[in-house]
């Protein structure tokens, strides 16, 4: 038996699987006979505004339609809650019967809901509040990975594969490739860059998580290096890598903006490494710089990424409706091959205002490359079938009896 | 009968279906008894410099997987060679036994075929030397289309879809986003963006196509407009868009990198439009620059666009034994429901150096827009079930109780 409303939003920065967690929650809502089912506008800033939407009516085709669309239909926000503004949303959630809030997002939202859960608990009213995890970034710790991480992992690694055909198309013309992904402060994104890399000629030669400092002398050297070895030179960045004094290689005088939560707004890391490549080793250098495609490609899109997502958003209702609250859903991993993995829950102080970096395991000594730990965990995440299989044209080369 | 060998070359920037016309070529000329084939390295620049492959021993297995693999697997060059350089060619040609001469290329590969073509003529030397169609620019006249083109096309508009996403799911936040696509001195590209627009509120909500200056008054005024109808917007510009003095929105002085062929290199068309829409009007402006991953991405290859780069292939083959020279093989639509061409051939006369730019009739009288007849031209060539279905969410808001 359930009783009251189920309020549910999305936060944080938008994925091509975000919104089969939300049509998940009004699904299962539907199956546990929860009557009313409202969606935050902006996750909880448009919440704190009145902007509400009442997802009751929505038709199972519609909902269909939408498990299949990236990004965030009910519109996602940064906007990190103060204590007072948790103060009004839970009143505002007493004044409307809502038992249940269930948020997908990343690490702010984690805090959103443990705060709010708190907050119940101390003010003695009865409300399941239980985060969906949601991050490209893939930081979140206790969970196995993200959901978004998948779908964005598989991006990337065709998107290198790609890149770097057209570097092998010219490489004397061209002969050095950046290609810049998201990733803050983790190199989850960046190391999925090589999961399609075979042999040592494959792309990528060379990746930079933002973990691992990188002098711009060290930086040199390696594509040095590499281009004396092969001709060319394919390297994958995060966009928020920096050197050893911290400072970050994207040129932020250029832009002078600031992010939402006032950090300066990183733009432009591999355009300021093609200009360090051709200013000091003078080799002609081109950058890729996929931005928000890279984490809302539906071609792109894990299949398992997408039941999981899904799978994820289920769970959160039937937890909220067992009466669990301060939790955040995680995914534990059953097999590797084939694939499957299980719902588990963390409480959210565990969840809340921590970061999962990629473990020094998972990197080569250097920091340039992945390890085969690495490529066991991500490769199953990006679903049967992933990647392309791509050839090189082996053939002889002929002697001519006469040259041009 | 056939006599001699086939020299074949890939030349200007790399598509996702390139190989497909090699593979054509290879395929064809086994079929046609041509017992030796030679491929250029790095097309004619290659040639000149006497690297050659031998291809008459890659498999039909290796044949298969390279007809799928983006990027010119013989590698590619933007050399334009000199009478001279014909001349050397020619000879080589001539010492040699090649009677066949096959470059896919676009404008410049056109004319380097069209001199050798003269030039064998005039000097008495029985070479068949024709072009075959590639080029994402579609710019090549007289051919209803360019093998290259569908693919790009159906990556650009899958790319703004999915962009657009993004942007409608923080439209507060980050309320423009600029796409930045490829196109030379053609709105072909730029056009095809809108191709999975099916409503006003659809992305893209203006497009710049090279052809039409643009004024900094008028794209700020386009800009306002948009976000004052619907709250964001999202613009597809080509990257060589220039305003009514002819100078380009890309800030070149940043670069001060000249293209091979001495053309100052255009850079950060959408970042400079970003720079621009903050100043002057305050608005958070985000751009995504997919580079060469839109020429080059396997996923969204159109399997209309990668058949009809064989069949040029192919028909290239089978014209070149048949005595033709001078010509550039040419798509003929027959039928766009079901969609359907054949090949044929123009002189290469009519071709070489000649651009087609996108016509009035393709393009909304203020030049922001498409117009239904570019519609009905583009779409049939991305092939069938060729973009994704996308919704968004319609729900009715609801006034709660008390708002927070």
């Amino acid at each position: 038996m359930t009783r009251g409303k189920l309020l549910v939003g999305q936060a944080g920065g938008a994925t091509s699987v975000i919104n089969a967690s939300l049509t998940g929650v009004m699904a299962e809502a539907r199956a546990q006979r929860i009557e009313v089912v409202w969606g935050m506008r902006r996750g909880a800033e448009g919440a704190l505004a009145g902007e509400f939407v009442d997802l009751s009516g929505v038709s199972s085709e519609e909902i269909q339609t939408l498990r299949h669309t990236p990004g965030a239909a009910l519109r996602s926000s940064r906007h990190k809650i103060s204590d007072e503004e948790a103060g009004r949303l839970l009143e505002f959630c007493r004044a409307n019967d809502v038992r249940y809030f269930l948020y997908i997002g990343g690490n702010d939202s984690a805090d959103t809901v443990h705060r709010l859960a708190r907050m119940a608990r101390e003010r003695g009213y009865d409300l399941a509040a239980i985060a969906i995890p949601k991050t490209i970034d893939n930081d979140l710790p206790v969970t196995d990975h993200c959901p978004g991480y998948g779908s964005v992992a598989r991006y990337v690694a065709i998107a290198t594969m790609d890149s770097a055909k057209d570097t092998e198309s010219m490489p004397t013309m061209y002969p050095v490739k950046i290609i810049e992904v998201m990733g803050r402060n983790a190199g989850w994104v960046v190391a999925a860059a090589s999961l399609g890399k075979r042999t040592g000629e494959d792309a990528p030669h060379l990746v930079y998580v933002p973990e691992r400092p990188l002098s711009r002398e060290q930086f040199l050297r390696d594509i040095e290096n590499v281009h004396r070895e092969l001709g060319h030179v394919v390297a994958v960045v995060g966009e928020t890598v920096r050197d050893e004094q911290g400072h970050p290689f994207a040129d932020t005088a250029l832009s002078g903006e600031m992010d939402a939560f006032g950090h300066p707004l990183l733009r432009g890391t591999a355009s300021a490494m093609c200009r360090l490549v051709q200013g000091e080793l003078g080799l002609r250098s081109r950058y890729d710089k996929p931005g928000s495609l890279q984490r809302m490609s539906s071609l792109c899109t894990s299949p398992i990424d997408l039941a999981e997502a899904d799978e994820v958003g289920k769970e959160a209702v039937r937890r909220a409706v067992q009466g669990e609250s301060d939790r955040m859903i995680t995914l534990i991993r059953d097999e590797d091959e084939p694939y499957r993995s299980h719902t588990d829950v963390a409480p959210l102080s565990e969840v809340a205002n921590r970061q999962r970096l990629l473990p020094d395991g998972f990197l080569a000594e250097d920091g340039t490359a992945i390890t085969e730990a690495f490529r066991q965990y991500a490769l199953p995440l990006l679903g049967p079938h992933a990647l392309p299989r791509y050839a090189r044209l082996r053939a002889p080369s002929v002697v001519p009896h006469e040259t041009p």
